[in-house]
């Protein structure tokens, strides 16, 4: 599968900007010349408009208005921005929910949700997939050759699920499609467990939390239906704007969707990303997440620049407790997007509403309405070496020798599965066992020193030296042989528990795991895991010394070695970390959920032994991270304190110049300020 | 506004009683008497009766059954004791929500709740307001000349919300009636914001929490609601009983009760407080929290004499662990409310019903029946000195020098608001980051010896020497200008975090905050608001020492002094308390929920500043309060230990004599039990 | 009452075996064999098959197959196997269910459930009833001569409640039948307190929480209905095969049954039960709940052997977090049973399923499928010790000298009655304030090496030396009478806090605790309940020392002596434990709720005082327990080490040959690791 995305047509720097919302300001008129003049100042280049303007731009069933959007469309384009236009079905018109209730979702609990909110039509809908077609094919038209519109923002964070009677004809039939006959789903859903077997599909319900398969399936089905309304609100698009890109939002490690598949439908990967403002002693560890995202993104994209849609430039309103950022934070946070690889850094949002849920979001001006902020002071200086990194604007970052896959299917299937042990993400992410996995080695990665591509299932990993598989639950036999070439030609591959429990269809293999024809491979036999209580620590001992929480499984040698032992509970001596030979590569096999210090003694060793590259050459203090990513005037590095301390770097004999002022020089030992965040020629 | 209340035209003494429900013991004649008996034994003056007892009253729709009531009427005119006659409508018959389902309310779900429970009538109700109307006639035509009658207990707590279709159809017109066209409404509310635009007035909820202003509306429509069924419910007693007054029980600081507002329409303030009983260290302070809701109630009264018409002699059955009173606490709780100007003690309950939801709730005969209880001996020994109080019962509490606003609109604007900390209240009675807010700074000037009047947005302030106004959130231009004017005049305005930051439809002031043009007057500009996890806490230093936590804004000085400084976090050395000379008077700005010690500091500096005079010269231990009240035998003193220790106070050169036993004299170092109160001739 | 059951006629040994689905595996014939093959290889004798296969046994309305099961019935009956019959109710068919919407049950908020799940029928539908009643007769006639046939196991695990307005007509039907007039229920249920008063049958609701005399009978109302199902499920199985016993699998303390009632309809007490798997410090304490459960079967038994019908044979998947059981662990399950009278040791189950909610739950043979597993090897294990038991399958133990009553009627009331201290069970099993204090006293009398008989209400326990009655809340003035005459002719009865507090209508008793006539037997009377929070400990002081929390009441001596007195709080002084002459007897009465020394304290007392006889005349040292009962060759004693560490154990001058192994002889100090179990000839 190739993600591979080709650049904006009208982008020729850095995109900076944010969502703007002139339709809720039009009982005053000024603000809009006032907006510009402040765009100005703080070096915007461009502005999402129109998201939740749908009432404003088709007040009844049929009638258009557009006097207010053409005027700000053209004021943007005398002053040089451009416009990401958005499609307004991310929040549907009073008008239209209340003539049509059915386009209004149904919860789990068979209600029918009242008019209101947003994210919230039905995903079946005809009535509303006509609405939203006709409106998007009267944008198109009106707009198609505006000189401000250089993007389609479609729609806005699709997710959520709708269990009404027409989602459940829509999921019948989308099952009959997939399985064909009945007898072929009651297989896969196993569905004589409990008496579940259906005798006609019409039986088949959209929830039933006593049928893994049928959620996992749900799961699929629901994501499906998001990614066919996108496509269809893309139609009229497509069609009379074939130059403007298409893209929409995604939200990282957002659970419901599986983005890989949605990666294959747009133009350009966008994202929105809110590390919620925390300056506590751990913060940095929620830093590497963020990077985990951004490069995630990356791989989306096929290692080319995609767009962080939204952030905030100073704290949300809805994160519970919502702390203002810390001094040096919110610059770092947009570097870090361009140190991985972002073209665009837009904010939710540019001006604070005076009404509604998110009056309080974080937005570059605020209800005060100047430039005296400290969050537009910040954002105008950050615009401004934005401005300078224009160099920068269709660098990819280098490919890595590291490789891991993400995978919802996996998460998804771990998820509907009861017996392992169930985990809260830590935050400030969405995150699960499964995602906390991924996380873990992504860190302990990062804090070796090793960049690390993000792929799906479907990506080609033949090139890469390291391929790691944090919890791949659910993996097919097809996955399996591609893994198995992968090590017999000599690839390195690293797993770790809940390895292959599940074909697709979320039965478990039999004859032992890890199935799919691993066991071969790894050289071990999986016999049973061991859930453990929240402070219970499992000792490691061996060639990686640590400790193993959570999820411990008792695996047996069968053809590998162990490099580390359990050194306390019943199993105390049984391998936890094992090594086998096969063909030209090595498979090693993690059986627990291992602790930072284990995690790290394991890939430095890998490190070694694999003889792989560090981004750098430096042994870089807790917290610390260093990035980089081509330019079209060469490499650019990028080195951050993620910490809320300071932090001091050993460059040694290593020298580097500033990457905005070449007459300063980086050697000896450099003092990082907390959050301090340095640009590097390298 | 004027609050003012008239006495009750048949009150010569100290009201002392409780509710009593006769009708729950039809099957044991015997009972009434036994009551009587016991009643004249514990001192007892009247009861309230009748509170659940229509399907007593009223067994078959139209069909009326007194006989029971007229012999409870009458025992209670032989035997000198008098009637609180309650209508009926807190409870709804089985027969007529069975009937008449529409009379039972809808949830936020949509769902129509069953029969059952009580206090949960629809407000908009045609046939229910019918048949309340038509019961309540029937009652004041049978006893409008019985003269057992003193006083009409009009429903019983109302509170709750309906969100039926004839509730929206109502809400709707309530709105239409408020602003007049949608675009007015939709400017309120903000609505362009998610695409929430309404473009027909049939299209509105009750019900969107993304829409802070819709939400604000509908709390006070739900209040106005239960102010409109109130007064239809008095219609036919005024014209009946002109002579009798008529009051409903309020519940303290109950969220969604606006009770300034139902003051303007009954003739008597009544309260019901359970300060549930717990005798931690920190118990002391859950006294001066019934203090200031006692206080609350004196305010609504205009100064005036109100009741305590609800109150536990033991503990309640509904409070999760319910502990026994410790000795000396409920004489104390009896006594804090006389001293805080009631004119009348009433116990929920008499005597405990032997099944239902309430039957271990205390009361003043147990399901022992006898007089042998601690409970029945610690109330009769209670109704002996009340009645030696005799000379207390119109006299009024000294009007204080400092006021305080308690206003529920900002407490409903700031829970409506997403984006501030949401603090759960500490107990015992309702409470959020608003009442929290009002309950620290009363504590404050309780602690400092500084009695405080509480007053309503509508009060007239301008008698007093200090306002003090703990995050009014919702201030409107109006009252903005009230304030400025009074500091202009000469006064002392105390205002906290959070003050000013929306007008009265929830919509943020823009131009920098505190908003309403309260910038001048405090000399500040409050640019941002840091929210702060449980366990943050900020130093403060400079003229106020100690910490902050919760909520800190940033502000800058704009022609005020700071008196204390932010100690750590990144705005160290900022202002945290500021002082603005305006006019004849001073603004004062505290900039942080603080923790107790520096609120202590901060109005222990006021008193001085500001010549304030303490109810009692004395420098009084922790946890012992002085409260003074005029009676038509001079001024009576009330000296309370709320705390769960020994306390030694400290008379020195002060000298009273006992108020019941004016040889006694109190002089020198007096030693108070835990719980301990005295009352003294000042 | 008369509880004794007679054995199962084709019984010979102990019965060994799982719950078996083939019907799960049709799609792979050759499970089948190996499964009997594997089935050999662990000693097992019997399984219960078909418990959810109604769809495969009736895969279309009255479209019968029986092929697969006659199969499976012939080849159980060709390897000298027996199967345990299932009728399938438990999981309704998908085409039932989608057909007819009535059988599904109506939730408490009155909306009806999808298809799906499982335990969900509608209990008054007649529909589901007559269905039922259809497939069990098919069964019945197809397989009732069939050799294979030894038991039948109708439905599975009844449980929970349905509020559709079928089930809401049956029980104002029930209702009618039990009290005649609506006065009558009226006057029961104190339904005048909030005007609740029904004035025709049909305004009865089936959930109303402020109704506790309404909750206790819904209750009652829905365990007769259960037990009213499951009686007209064995009609057609009685009357086809009178010489096949029929049970059904209870679920030992499950809140929602009152077991007592339905132990006089089976044939055969069976119980399920699943002390997760947990080896934490206090996990000895779990196994003396399971040690408990195990008894009340036996009570139910009569004292004759049953049947343990479902165990793990390791972790299960639904406990949150399921850990692996500890070697030892699992032999000393099975052996607990056996020591306390099963005659039957069934696994749920015998294979893992692959998919479906418990593809993870423990199994003999995991998906691994083969016999190489530890969980494998361990089963077979015990399956070739059970056999060797073979002397124990009609063994009875011996009748204990205490009796205590376990009442699920005083639990219900209690729970309904809103008041007391409501306590979360502390785990494994379902518990709550009143089962906590039987399971604490029982641990107790346990720990000072005393055995216990748990008896109904409705029990003889005249037989007894000693009546433990822990929190006996709902007491008849039957039961009072009783227990008057028990003591009266030299019987000990000890009773707790919480004692006859109402009557059968959940009414509290009038005059003064206890009630029912039992004030003069205990010789006290108990004013008032403290509740108190979670860290309050009150001293206790006396002949018996220690500590009590949570619940602690004020009693009076009236008559009787105090044992031990409060040494903290104001009632510190009075009498917390109290001892009566009556009659020939003592009535002791324990105050409070006790911490273990206390309790263990009293009734180290009462062992010598009442002259008790020790199940072992030894000092067994924390977690460990010993267990005899009898078989044909003499009695057989079973020493367990509960606890997660070594333990010593004293034999002294005693020596006892080992079970199976009659030349080995314990004596002197034996040590027992952790979790060990040791068979004895005692």
């Amino acid at each position: 599968m190739d993600y591979v995305k080709t650049a904006i047509p009208r982008q020729e720097r850095l995109f900076y900007g944010a969502d703007y919302n002139p339709d809720q300001w039009q009982a005053c008129p000024d603000v809009l010349e006032r907006d510009i003049e402040l765009m100005k100042e703080a070096g915007v280049t461009s502005a999402s408009v129109g998201i939740f303007s749908w009432t404003s731009l088709e007040p009844e069933e049929g009638i258009y208005e557009f006097a207010w959007l053409d005027r700000v469309m053209d004021r943007f384009a005398e002053a040089g921005m451009f416009v990401f236009l958005a499609t307004p079905s991310g929040s549907k018109p009073m008008w239209l929910s209340e003539k049509y209730p059915e386009v209004r979702r149904v919860d789990k609990a068979g209600k029918r949700e009242p008019s209101g909110w947003r994210h919230n039509h039905c995903l079946s809908s005809p009535v509303y997939r006509e609405k939203a077609r006709a409106i998007n094919t009267r944008l198109a038209q009106r707009y198609q050759k505006h000189p401000a519109l250089a993007l389609w923002h479609v729609s806005n964070e699709y997710s959520g699920e709708c269990h009404c009677q027409s989602c459940r004809a829509a999921f019948q039939a989308w099952l009959k499609e997939r399985y064909g006959t009945l007898d072929a789903l009651n297989e896969a859903w196993w569905s004589a467990f409990w008496n579940h077997t259906f005798t006609d599909w019409s039986q088949i319900q959209t929830n039933d939390l006593s049928m893994d398969g049928l959620q996992l399936d749900w799961l699929r089905f629901v994501n499906d239906q998001h990614v066919s309304f996108m496509r269809e609100e893309m139609v009229p698009l497509r069609e009379l704007t074939p130059d403007i890109p298409c893209t929409t939002n995604f939200m990282g490690t957002h659970e419901g969707t599986n983005y890989w598949q949605w990666a294959e439908h747009v133009d350009q990967i966008a994202n929105d990303l809110y590390p919620l403002p925390d300056d506590r002693a751990n913060t940095w560890q929620h830093a590497i997440r963020a990077d985990f995202i951004h490069s995630l993104m990356r791989g989306m994209s096929g290692g080319k620049p995609w767009m962080l849609l939204e952030c905030s430039p100073s704290s949300v309103n809805w994160g519970g407790i919502n702390k203002l950022k810390r001094p040096g934070a919110h610059r770092q946070e947009v570097l870090q997007a361009v140190a991985n690889g972002a073209s665009t850094v837009h904010y939710f949002q540019w001006r604070k509403g005076r009404g509604g849920f998110e009056k309080y979001h974080g937005a570059v001006v605020d209800h005060d309405g100047s430039n005296r902020t400290r969050v537009f002071q910040d954002c105008a200086a950050i615009g401004a070496e934005l401005a300078s990194l224009r160099s920068l604007v269709q660098g990819d970052c280098p490919v890595a020798e590291v490789a891991m896959i993400y995978d919802w299917e996996s998460r998804w299937a771990l998820n509907t599965s009861c017996g392992p042990k169930e985990l809260a993400g830590t935050g400030p992410f969405p995150s699960d066992l499964y995602t906390e996995t991924c996380f873990d080695h992504y860190e302990a990665l990062t804090r070796c020193g090793i960049a690390v591509d993000l792929l799906s299932t479907r990506s080609d990993f033949s090139g890469y030296k390291v391929l790691v598989l944090p919890a791949l639950y659910l993996l097919s036999e097809e996955l399996g042989e591609r893994i198995r070439a992968f090590v017999q030609s000599g690839g390195q591959v690293v797993a770790t528990c809940l390895t292959a429990y599940v074909e697709s269809s979320n039965k478990c293999y039999l004859g032992g795991f890890p199935g799919a024809s691993l066991r071969a491979v790894f050289g071990i036999w999986n016999e049973e895991l061991d859930n453990l209580p929240a402070d219970t620590r499992v000792e490691v001992r061996g060639a990686v010394e640590g400790s193993a929480k959570d999820v411990v499984e008792r695996i047996h040698l069968d053809g590998a070695v162990s490099l580390a032992q359990a050194g306390s509970e019943f199993y105390a001596g049984e391998a936890l970390i094992t090594e086998n030979d096969y063909g030209n590569g090595v498979a090693s096999y993690l059986a627990a959920r291992f602790e930072m210090p284990a995690l790290l003694a394991f890939y430095r060793r890998l490190l070694e032994k694999a003889s792989l590259c560090r981004s750098i050459d430096l042994d870089l203090p807790e917290g610390v991270v260093f990035r980089c990513r081509d330019s079209s005037e060469g490499r650019v590095g990028f080195l951050f304190n993620y910490s809320n301390q300071s932090r001091e770097v050993e460059f040694g004999k290593l020298a580097m110049a500033a990457y905005l002022d070449p007459q300063t020089t980086y050697s000896g030992t450099i003092e990082l300020a907390p959050y301090e965040s340095r640009i590097l020629r390298v």
